[in-house]
Parts: C-alpha cells; structure tokens; sequence
C-alpha cells in the first residue's frame, strides 16, 4: 500500500498538531526548594512585602536627610552618632535632628531615619561625632518596604519554568510549598523486525534499538517522564496493543517505526484505529524526517517518527518536545540556544524542503562558522560530532559557502 | 578591620584561581542509559564495527551496480528479481548477473549486490521483472560496515558531557555500562546574623536566608551535589568548623558572606586559617560581586561570595559553575547561551569595571533588543523579570541605547 502523503512544511505542520495540545492540568504539591525546572501551576502572589522593613543598602550611617543638605568637603554637617544598628535586631535607636547612627548593609533603619550616608562620605571626628561630606537624598541608599516584592503582587504567573531565581524569591517570601504541574509521561515505542535491545548482540541483519534511549533522554530533558514500552514486532495487531497499553499509561504516545515503507503503513492504520481525530499530518517536507506522523487520538497526541535514529532525534525535537512543554503547561518553555554562523561549505538542498544538517561551530578570528559534517545523512555518528544541526530553510535551494546560517546547538 | 582589596579583572581573576582546579577523579559505573548529563571518565573505543554488515540507505532494489551502467529512461535494463530480504535476517540471497532482491532501507545487502536503486527509479515489469531507468554507482545508497562507527576508533573522548545522541551511539556499539566522573560535591554555607531559614517568619531586621537555595539550585543544573550547611552566626569560631565540615564533606566549600564588612573580613580569616595557599583573589572589578574571594585550600577550591542573593548567583556563575565541570573533569562545558541584542536604555557604568545588568530580550521586526529591568542592583525581583544579564565590558564608562550588548541567558 502506497503512502499518501500530504506534504506540509514544519510551521504548517506544527499549526495543525497545536490546537490538540491542551495542558494535562494534574498537579501536585512539593516543596519550593526541589521545584527547579518544575512548572507552576498557579500563580504565585507575595503574602508579605519584601522587604519587611527599609534596609540599608550600604555600610554606613543612618540619618534624616534633611540634615545633609547643602554639605560638601568643605562645608561638612556634623552629627552625633547616637548608637550603631546591629543585624538581625528590630533598630531600637530612634534619631533626634542632627543624630546618626552606624548601620550595616542589610540592617534596618533606625527610626526617624530616612537615607544612608555612605561610609566614605564620612570621617569620624571623635567616638561620638561624624562629619558627613556630601548630602544624601530622601531614601537614598534604603531599600523601602516591598520595594522588592510587594504584598499581594504577581510574583511568578501560572507556568512559569522554575529557575534558581524563582526558587529564591519565593522562599524570600516564606512560600516553602508550591503547587506545580505533574511530569508529562512520554510513552516510546519502538518497532522494527531488524531490532534486538542494546544489551544483545545483534546477528546479521540485527541492529540494536536506541531510539528508545534517546528519545528517552530527550524526554527527560524537557521535563517529562519516558516509559521505554520495549520493541515491538512490525505486525498490526502487536502494534496495536502497545500503542493501547501507552495511551493507558502515559499522556503523550510516540512510535518509532521501522524504517521499511510496509512498517510506516502499519503505524498509520495502528494510529488511526485507535480514536479521533487519528492523523493530523502525514508527511513533512523536512529532511531528515519526511514520513513523520502527528495525530491526536482522544485528546492524547500521538506521533509516529521515522525509525533512523537521526531522523527520529530531529523530529522528537522539533514536535514531541515542544508537545511536553504544551501538555505541561509550561507558557514559556526554554528558549531554544540558536545562533548564526557562517557555513565553511556549500549545503545542498532543494527548494519546498527545510533541512538540518549537521554542523561543528567554530570560533575563526572573531566570528563564528560552522562546518558541515561529512558522512551519510542519518548516521548517529555525525550528531555525536555535531554540535548542533544547521537550518536550510524552506525557500533555498542550498546554501552557498559564506553564507550565513541559523545553527540549532545541541 | 578595612579590606584588603586587590582587585582584579574576572578574567584575570579567573586564571589565578584555575591552576588550582584539578579534576577530583573519583569515576564509577553506571549504566548509559542513566548517563545523560553525565561526564565520561575514559575514552569510549567502538568495540565493533557499525553497521556490522552494509545494509541499505533506501527502499528499493539491491543490484550489482556494473548491471544499471548506461541505463535511462528510453534504454532501461531488464533485472530479474530474485527475492526479498527481509528485516532483521541475513540476507540469504546471492545474486547473479542481470538479477535484483526487493530491499528495505536498513536491510542487509544481499551477496554480490554492491548497491541499492531506489524504488523510484524502477519500474515493475512483471512479477518478477522489473526496469531500472537510472544507473547507481557502486556503493550508492549503502552504508558500509563500519560507516557510521569504526572498530577501534574512539567514539567519545573522556570529558565528554553526554548528550542524547552520545547514549544512543554507545548503546548502538553494545556499551551498556560505562565509567563516568562522580558528581561534585559543593557545601553551601550562609552567614549573617539576620538571617533565618526560609520556613520561620522573619521578626524586624530579619530576613529568610535564600542564597543556600538558589546556589543549591545553581549546583544542580551544573550536574554538582549540593550541600547546604546551614546558617551560621556572625562569628569565626562558628564559621570556621563549619567550613572545617564542608572541607570534610565536599569538594568544593561556599560561603556566601553576611553582607556587613565585618563578616566579610571574618570570611577571609577563616579561609587563610584552615590551609595553603589559602586566598587567591580578594576583590574584583565586577558589578555585583566586587568583594568576592576565589580561594584554594588543601586542593579544594573555597569561595566567600557576597551575601546580596543577586551578587551570590552572579559570582557562583561566573565563577563556581565553571570550576564545579573542571573538577568533575569536564573538557567541554556546555556552552552558555550567549546572545547579542541592542540595548533600548543607557547602561551607566565605569571604565574598569564589568557589569551584569538583568535584561528582558525581545524581538522587534526581526532584531533582538535589551530591555534594563528598572529597581536597585541587587533586588532578586530583576532577577526573576529577566531573561539573562547584559555585560556591560570592562573598558566601557557605559553603555548608550542602540548598542549592540552581550547577554548571558538564564
């Protein structure tokens, strides 16, 4: 049976799989501290201001302002330092006119105090006296109530990626538990009559499947959770199961079929068995990557991915991955580290097809180039080497040596 | 006591501080398929060929090249078509002259064949004739033995940072168990009288200690272990037996400083006292982070960063990060994601200084811009708004809006 391939180009693609994405909305409560990378999964608001009390933000003197006015080198005010603000303690001093008092960076200001003159704009007279040199503005130098949160604001929207800062400021604020979206669980399966597990020796004929162990990675890389579903022989109804036990156990299904035309056939008619809507793209002019599928099947996306292993890392990554992302809610995923360099070669291609080849990226006096890495498309080898893959956009028929190129890193 | 400040460039500081980074050592084994984000203790040699027999790169008709010489459209060769391979069996086949076996891509040669016509170029004849329209060379759409990977060959150096294609090559060879470096151990310990842990309610001039959890946070993404040790008082014998226990127990010691001079200077004490060489580097020319100390005790690398949350993570990047894959023996790091953008505000600055400034980036018809997150140096809110920090170079008083900016991503 031929394959009917209606040939969309990846934007298109992705266009037709997106709306079938929805977030899985299963969530759970951990502790902040273990939530990096972790999305959220309702907005976080300050219960408190940060910070509590007007810091210093110097090593210096607290004063009234009002009371430097007009000072210089030559014409100090002179005031009398009533005490010294120790950390961690409620400021017990309260200043009088022309009183100042010794406070560190992080302390908090004495009462009546409302700027920090800063320590080199100081000389001490005698054990009681300072002059101060340059005047200070109202709050200058202080860190004012909420200044860095304040109570009842947004402090991180609903699927925020957690970084470490996010970590800390929502510890600042004394939120030590936080509701986040549950991992999205990646079901891979892999199909292929020529497949024996990594661990066997394969016999002639036999290679090895580790499209189950790099998908896996993939998968963990983007936050989700891979259930490796074994190797599955190229027949209907086996594949049929295994796709039933994935779309049981995990939110997202990924089949990597075999490599042969007659096992791409059986992944389709497997898929569109299964529920609605079935196939939503059959075919991608994209190389490699060309005879992917993307479905959706009862509100579950499903794909089928060329069996090559650089084929199916590629389209793992330009449609599975952003999926995760997607069903976990994530509203900014990572931004994808991609640069520009200019090619040592010439990159052949063909106009309609957007292509990714891969690419070493090099430092050469000041700018970077990226040079083609030799050896038929498809060999695991060449991404080992690469450092990323570079992109021939659609409307090119190649790109020319010197010209520049947009370079996925890896 | 007043600080002694020797203040050095970051790079400057950087290669003082480097000779003292030697990789730990400490390897053990661990199955591949659990390696990803894990650094390789020894050179991974392919312990066989791969592929182990030429197999076919398309689907088609595998053929003795010499019989499609001189063959189009108007002139095709007539082929005899002897059987099929099938997947994952040898390829029982042996072909004659003037005859062709039905292949899939990644099937097994059969014998005598030396190339493969792809279906596209033939045209069936009768149930066992079929046209090839076009000649293929020898060798043309095969992937011979040992293409991809050679017996004997290195396929990953030791240092190499393992990413999803590298599990998927050394599990396609067979390697299922490998030697890796163990993770870094980094101890975390936060000084300051006026701090308390995240979980307890601040009282006036106290504040939740955050930098264990970012710099926890930070330790983690740079594949290290960490452990925090608590917050210790504002005094050296305390500070000094709990660097004493991150000695013992880590590899690499952190205190992120209490943010008054005082505590700083004890800091310093504490680290000369406990082994040689002791501190390297007091003081750098680096906004935040100026009263950093890079140091070396007994063969660990000690760091005392400032206790601000914005400067401890900007100095633990610059600086920690980079030695946490030096002593797990990394030779290549991953490469920060840098990008430039204009600037759409002045930057001020000063000349022999490097700043890091929080960014928004954004793209504007087509170019990317960097947006100044407002509020004092130092809030861990900016952090939390941006998406990565703009360098302001060492020899610039600053930077005008429109400039092109280098900035370092989250």
């Amino acid at each position: 049976m031929p394959e009917l391939f209606t040939v969309l180009t990846p934007q298109e693609a992705w266009l037709r799989l997106e709306p079938y994405l929805s977030p899985v909305g299963r969530v759970e409560i951990i502790a902040t501290e273990e939530a990096l990378g972790r999305v959220l999964a309702e907005d976080a608001i300050a219960p408190s201001d940060l910070p509590s009390f007007p810091r210093s933000a110097m090593d210096g003197y607290a004063v009234r302002a009002e009371d430097t006015y007009g000072t210089s080198e030559s014409l100090p005010a002179y005031l009398r330092v009533v005490g010294e603000v120790t950390m961690g303690n409620p400021a017990e001093i309260t200043l009088s006119p022309e009183e100042a008092a010794l406070i560190h960076t992080g302390g908090m200001l004495a009462g009546n105090a409302n700027a920090v003159v800063m320590l080199e704009n100081t000389r001490e007279v005698d054990a009681s006296t300072i002059e101060v040199v340059r005047p200070v503005a109202k709050g200058e130098n202080v860190i004012q109530i909420g200044e860095d949160m304040a109570k009842g604001r947004a402090l991180l929207p609903r699927g925020s990626l957690l970084q470490p800062q996010d970590i800390g400021g929502l510890l600042a604020l004394g939120i030590a538990k936080i509701t986040i979206s549950q991992r999205i669980k990646v079901a891979l399966i892999s199909t292929g009559d020529e497949l024996v597990p990594p661990e066997d020796e394969p016999k002639p004929g036999q290679v090895r499947n580790i499209n189950a162990y790099t998908l896996a990675s993939l998968t963990s890389r983007a936050g989700g959770i891979p259930l490796r579903l074994g190797i599955i022989p190229d027949n209907y109804q086996a594949l049929k199961e295994a796709a039933e036990r994935g779309m049981r156990e995990a939110d997202i299904v990924v089949i990597s079929a075999g490599s042969s035309v007659s096992t791409r056939d059986i992944t389709a008619q497997v898929i569109n068995s299964l529920g609605k809507p079935g196939i939503l793209v059959h075919g991608i002019s994209l190389r490699p990557g060309k005879p992917t599928i993307l479905a959706s099947v009862d509100q579950r996306p499903f794909f089928g991915l060329p069996g090559n292993p650089a084929s199916a890392m590629v389209t793992f990554d330009l449609f599975v991955t952003p999926s995760i992302y997607k069903l976990g809610g994530c509203s900014q995923p990572p931004k994808r580290y991609e640069l520009k360099a200019r090619l040592t070669r010439n990159i052949p291609s063909a106009p309609g097809r957007e292509d990714y080849v891969p690419v070493k990226v090099e430092e050469r006096n000041g700018e970077l180039w990226a040079e083609p890495i030799f050896g038929k498309s498809n060999l695991i080898s060449t991404l080992i080497k690469a450092d990323g893959l570079a992109q021939v956009p659609l409307d090119k028929a190649g790109l020319a040596a010197g010209e520049i190129v947009l370079v996925r890193m890896f």
